[in-house]
């Protein structure tokens, strides 16, 4: 029932990569704000490395000048959306495993409370984010078989579907992360949900 | 009086470059949001192109993915705030000439609506706007000397400012446009005009 229920609300596509830092703002905000204007989620995590290495590219933050900005700006910003922010000591993580668990859950009534949980793995606790114990840990948490989980999530077919799935980013034209799609129209980063779920909800 | 009561007013740097779709949006937003706040702009027109070449860079709205886009965000954005928008056939168009009379105009009361209607030039008539008779025509239609003002400005001291003034953009850190300065805290984008009011009306 509560699917059929759902799957008649507008929805909005959300890509992103666990080792984004504008990824993590928007990861902590979309659930409650797309809950709030009636809109269903599709979680879409992939991984940038991949597409940014197919277009001869950096990321952006590891330009002099630009990443000076940017860290500035991403403590801003976290400020002001009342989320916790810590610079991570690595950067850019990994986030290959917890990508492929988010894509066998994203369907999965966790699927939001586990990226969350990434992300300030990432940046509040400034903790490596590319293992299985502190994943399965996340999920054990939430009452899920975590250990189960994260060992399904790391076997053939899932491995093959992230490829997939970032391979289909790339021809929808993503360059970055995070993304909105609401049908056919692109947004490009967290600056942009708001934009994404009101046209979404229209 | 007038001069004497605003100095006291917080103040916003507003840094942007005429051939400059983003910092387009800004120049057309910024006057009316800032005096709602109470907050005075001193206006600082740039050039990016020198930054850029210093950068090693080109604009990123030449990169094919990022590009194809910005055009579409740059429409949808105009749409939001009510802006009318062409994208322009000549892009990036020179703005030396338009900067040179923006510096000249810096403290005077016609500085913002001459940056709008070049700004309108640019992107919604798809006009050139590196020509003295426009830019005269602009000051001509306010009632100002326009042909007297657009000749002192191609002189030598406000040419000399206006590459001071592009060097001090890079030292500042700027590395693209528009941006924002309250005190010494950086905002990079249109996205960012709302943040930084918000700050310097503090």
């Amino acid at each position: 029932m509560e699917q059929a229920t759902s799957k008649r609300l507008p929805e909005i596509e959300f890509w992103f990569e666990f080792g984004s830092p504008y990824s993590y703002l928007s990861v902590m905000r979309i659930e409650d704000e797309a809950r709030r204007l009636g809109v269903r989620i599709g979680w879409k995590p992939f991984l940038l490395g991949p597409i940014l290495q197919a277009l001869g590219k950096r990321p952006s933050i590891e330009e002099k000048e630009r990443g000076t900005y940017m860290w500035q700006d991403l403590a801003r910003q976290a400020r002001k959306y009342g989320l916790r922010w810590v610079r991570p000591s690595t950067f850019p993580r990994l986030g290959v495993m917890p990508a492929r668990v988010a894509l066998l859950g994203a369907e999965e009534p966790w699927v939001g409370e586990f990226c969350r949980r990434v992300m300030e793995l990432n940046f509040v606790l400034d903790r490596d984010i590319n293992q299985a114990a502190p994943l399965a840990e996340i999920l054990t948490e939430l009452d899920y078989p975590g250990a189960e989980i994260v060992e399904a999530a790391q076997a053939e077919p899932i491995k093959a579907r992230l490829r997939e799935q970032t391979e289909e980013a790339r021809t929808k034209g993503i360059f970055g992360a995070p993304n909105f799609f609401v049908g056919t129209e692109m947004f490009w980063g967290n600056d942009r949900l708001d934009d994404a779920l009101a046209l979404a909800s229209k």
